[in-house]
C-alpha cells in the first residue's frame, strides 16, 4: 500500500490527504436539515448527513490527491450510526480508488493491539471464514507502548501490505510536554523516531518501509532532525493551514526527491466555504470550495517545494 | 463517579474489575455454533455470542465485585456489529448497577480529544437534542500528546461526573522502552504521573480524583514510588493473574487505608473454565467457573493486603 500512496503521490503530483474530520457545524445546513427531517434529531441523522458531506467532498477531490484521511473519533462521537458512517466513508474512498488513512491513534498491550489492526487492517476468523471489519489501508498508531505495542500492526501489515503511520511529534501546544524532554542528550520523538525506522526496516516496499510516522507541521525544525533519523518512512504531516502550518514550513519533512511527506489538512478543506476567500462559493458550493482549496494547497506546496 | 466506585469497593470489599475482553476461544462451543447456527460465519454471529457469553459472567459476578472493564479492541475486530455488542454489554453491566471502565485508550489533539471523550463519557449535540453515545462511566486514557489531549476529557468527567484512568506505566513487557526512561533523573512515568496529579487537582471526589492512573501489576516497585506521586489517584491495576501478576505484588498499589487500587483480571476470570483448578466447571459452568475465580481472587488479595 505504501508503493501505492508514493506511485498516486507521483502521479497526481499532489503530497496531499484531506482530512474527512466532519463536525456537524462544518455541513451545509441543507444536509442536516433533511436528515432530520426523514430521521429526527437522532444519531441516525448525524450518520446519514455526514455520509452525504463526504461523498459531495469525496466526488470534488478523488481525482486530485492520493488519500483521504477519516478521523474516527468525529464518527464514534454518534456512536454505532457514526461508525457506520465511518465505514460507509471508508469503503466509497476505495471505490473511488483514493488510499484510506484510518487516523485511529490505536495502540495497547500485545494481544490488544493485535485485536486493534485486525479491526482496522486485518481480518478476523469466524468460524472457517476470514472476515474483514474496517479495512483502512493505513492505520496511525500511538507509540507509548512500546515495541510489543506496535509489533502486532506491523505483522498484520506485512500479511496484508498495509501501513502505518506511528505518532513521532504530534502537531498540538503541548505536544512537548514528554515528546520534547530530553533523555541522554536527545528529546524522546527522536528516540520514538528512531525505533520507527528499526520497525520498518524488515517490512519495506519499493522505495519506502510499511512503518512511516506524524510529525506536525507546526515544528519544522524537528521535522528536519526526524526526516534524517527515519530516512525510509514515510511522514504524515498534521497541522497545514487551519493548526498553523504553511507551505514554506513543509519543505524540511521532504526528501530532495520531492517524495517522504504528505501533508493533511482537514477543516481548510472540507470546511473551505465557511471562510474567505471560498465563501463565495455558498453552502451549496461547499464541494467545489472543498476542490479549490486542494488546488491552492497543491499549488503552495509545489511552489514551496520548488516544483 | 469515582465516589461510586469507591463506595462499592468498600461494601463488596473487592478492589477487583473484571475485564470483559472477549477472545472468541474463550467463548464455551456452544454459545458460538448456536448464533453461528442462526446467522452464518458473520461478524453478527460473533457479536450475538460475545454478548450472550458476556451476560452470563455479568449475572455471575455482578454482586462480587464494584466494576467491569470492557475492552473496545476485542469487540471493534468485529466491526460495527462487535461494538454493538461492547454497547449492549456497557448498558447491561449498568443495569445490574456495576460500574463500566471502557478501556478504550484513546487520546488525541484537543479538539479530536473532545470528541473521543464525548463518545465515550459525555453526550453530543444533534439538533436540539444532546444524545450519548457509548456511556461508560471511566474510560482509560494515552497521555503522550500531553496536557491538551488530556484536558477536553477532565472536562468532560467535572460535566458528567465520570471518570477516566491516564496510562502511566502499562503491565507489558516492553513499557519501559519509552516509559521507563530517565528524563532530569527520573522516568519518564514518574512526570507523566506528577501530571496525573496535577491533572486531577481540580477534579476531585470526595476521597479521590476524577483523574485516575494506569500501572501494572507486574511492575510493583515502580507501583510504589507512582502510589505517593499520585496521592489522589485511583490506580488501576491490570497485569494480575493470566500476565503474572500475584496478590503480593498489588500491596505497594493501595493507600494505608486499603483503598486507591482496583485490580484488573480478565482472562483469569472470564475464560477461568478453560484452565486448572476450574476446568471441573466445564464449558457449560464457564460463568461458575468465573464466580469462583472471582472469590479466589478476592481471597488472595484480601489476604495480601492483611484484611
Amino acid at each position: 500500500m505504501i508503493n501505492k500512496l508514493v506511485t498516486k503521490i507521483k502521479k497526481t503530483e499532489a503530497p496531499i490527504v484531506v482530512g474527512l474530520d466532519p463536525m456537524l457545524n462544518y455541513l451545509p445546513k441543507h444536509i442536516l436539515d433533511a436528515k432530520i427531517a426523514e430521521y429526527g434529531e437522532t444519531m441516525k441523522a448525524a450518520g446519514r448527513a455526514i455520509v452525504e458531506y463526504n461523498k459531495g467532498l469525496i466526488d470534488a477531490i478523488y481525482d486530485l490527491v492520493p488519500a483521504v484521511k477519516p478521523q474516527i473519533a468525529m464518527y464514534e462521537q454518534f456512536g454505532i450510526e457514526g461508525l457506520i458512517a465511518f465505514e460507509e466513508t471508508v469503503k466509497y474512498a476505495k471505490e473511488k480508488d483514493l488510499v484510506v488513512i484510518g487516523d485511529v491513534k490505536r495502540g495497547d498491550i500485545g494481544s490488544t493491539s493485535a485485536a486493534y489492526a485486525t479491526a482496522h487492517l486485518g481480518k478476523v476468523t469466524v468460524g472457517s471464514k476470514k472476515l474483514s471489519a474496517f479495512d483502512e489501508d493505513f492505520a496511525t498508531v500511538n507509540p507509548y507502548l512500546g515495541t510489543d505495542g506496535i509489533k502486532p500492526f506491523v505483522d498484520v501489515c506485512k500479511e496484508e501490505k498495509k501501513g502505518i503511520f506511528v505518532l513521532v511529534k504530534t502537531s498540538n501546544p503541548s505536544s512537548g510536554e514528554f515528546q520534547d524532554r530530553e533523555i541522554d542528550g536527545r528529546p524522546l520523538y527522536e528516540w520514538v523516531g528512531e525505533k520507527v525506522a528499526q520497525w520498518g526496516e524488515d517490512a519495506m516496499g519499493d522505495e519506502y518501509s510499511y512503518v512511516g510516522a506524524v510529525v506536525g507541521a507546526t515544528y519544522p525544525k524537528m521535522g528536519k532532525v526526524l526526516r534524517q533519523v527515519m530516512p525510509k518512512s514515510y511522514i504524515l504531516v498534521p497541522g497545514y493551514g487551519a493548526q498553523g502550518g504553511k507551505g514554506k514550513d513543509l519543505v524540511p519533512f521532504f526528501n530532495e526527491d520531492g517524495l517522504g511527506a504528505i501533508v493533511n489538512s482537514s477543516r481548510g478543506i472540507i470546511a473551505a466555504y465557511t471562510k474567505e476567500p471560498y465563501a463565495k462559493f455558498g453552502e451549496a458550493g461547499y464541494a467545489d470550495a472543498a476542490r479549490q482549496a486542494v488546488l491552492d494547497m497543491k499549488a503552495d506546496i509545489n511552489q514551496a517545494l520548488g516544483h
